[in-house]
């Protein structure tokens, strides 16, 4: 095992996704986080609904926030050619959205289909993604695979590794294609300082994600916990990160009907206290 | 990928655990088992409380049913000295159990410890199962390490792929030590076919577990499906298993809240049918 990283000093490279102050809007969220001493957000698509993700762009700049990414896109494998067609069309719109809202990243939850082999939606995710390279050029975007646990292969990812998650950047091939590492969905798996250390060396570490997992989760999908609440070796992982040269913001993404369901500015406040003492 | 296998054209390998139909005592699962034309069973710990397991076996065996194995052992990672001591009493206490009921084969599901690394785990698992090679060898009694679900690394098995236990078996070298597959835990592994050749190669296939992942998956312990019921690839594992070797039962383990809850006799005849039907 590498050494642990040092404590974080500040707050400078830490971001907040809006999914995990949910309760919030949009505009609320960027103003309590960069109140808050935070300087990056990344935006999800639920975030943008009824407005114009230019506009939000501004705002967030206005705010003195940096926009790391917009989640999420993905989600290419169905059953049906049409499904799968939708799933493309959905993805161009959501390189549009990152464009204007001058994201340069959209991450990407792949899918999995029901019905189907997981060989079967793994090539579907690469077709998928390769349908849409041409966009994601035109716009300057990159697109970041997120392997996520294996406990999601059923209906949300077939891309369940980091091993699997190289293996599609492999095929193909292209330097707007990389990898979102989010501690969540990887920390148990043996091969990670390996694939991390890979993944720098092939400039595909594009994104990094942080929480807790804890013991007992309830549920599947929303009791993930807040740094330090649980049993990553988040500092284990992020020497890992820093030493493949990863230089990008740690991005706080908790899915959680706990958190969502208490005041959303003590939770804030905890966010930034835990990142300091823990992450 | 391999075809699949064909359909079962009889019961004659099929075996339940005991935990499956948990509402039933031991007594009552044999009976029932054997006049539903099941041949083996595999008994859980729990079952034997209060019970001689020698007697136990006797009975099982007067049913005309196969033992086919004892679940569980394990659970060796402690933080403390005194932890991973009782750890290794207890798996001494189950493989005499084992030994009287007449079980060849303890099942390991192999534990981890919060409060320390999963390498730190893992290497204590490779102590414990070491400390009880010399019972196991006395009794004649093999040990089958069960890889686990990743989401199940935080406090129940350091163990979560099939690479991680033939590493663990290619660290103890012993013709007693090999791997219990569960579909459960290792379905969305793309290296499963791999993983399970070498299984076959290396005379480590020593059980085969089966069920269904529902989805949604309501409970991480507690919701597992009946064959059928969810996305595993059941036919196509199985020819992957026999194309190993394997030869031995196909023994269906469900932890399920919901099974749990209905008439465990319209139960039982549903997992007859699901097998004939789906594994």
């Amino acid at each position: 095992m590498s050494s642990p990283a040092a404590p974080h000093r500040d707050l400078s490279r830490l971001c907040i996704h809006t999914a995990t102050t949910k309760p919030w809007p949009v505009e609320t969220a960027m103003e309590k986080y960069a109140a808050a001493g935070v300087t990056g957000i990344t935006v999800w698509r639920d975030a943008l609904e009824g407005r114009q993700p230019a506009r939000v762009g501004e705002q967030i700049r206005a705010c003195g926030l940096e926009v790391v990414s917009l989640c999420r896109g993905g989600f290419f494998p169905s059953t049906t050619e049409a499904g799968r067609q939708q799933a493309i069309d959905d993805n161009r719109r959501a390189i549009e959205q990152a464009a204007a809202l001058g994201a340069p990243l959209v991450v990407l939850v792949c899918g999995a289909a029901l019905g189907q082999s997981l060989e079967c939606s793994r090539s579907q995710i690469i077709d998928g993604i390769a349908a849409i390279l041409p966009d994601a050029e035109a716009a300057g975007v990159k697109l970041g695979i997120e392997p996520l646990h294996p406990m999601y292969a059923d209906d949300r990812s077939a891309i369940n590794t980091m091993a699997q998650a190289h293996a599609a950047c492999d095929r193909l091939d292209h330097p707007l294609v990389g990898i979102a590492v989010d501690v969540y969905h990887v920390w148990w798996d043996d091969t990670l300082p390996a694939q991390i250390a890979l993944a720098g060396e092939t400039g595909r570490l594009f994104a990094f994600h942080i929480c807790d997992w804890l013991t007992p989760t309830r549920h599947l999908l929303t009791d993930r916990g807040l740094m330090g609440e649980g049993c990553i070796d988040l500092r284990g992982i992020r020497a890992q990160v820093e030493a493949a040269g990863f230089q990008g913001h740690h991005e706080v993404e908790i899915f959680s009907t706990r958190w969502w369901e208490s005041d959303q500015d003590a939770y804030l406040a905890q966010i930034t206290a835990a990142y300091l003492d823990h992450a």
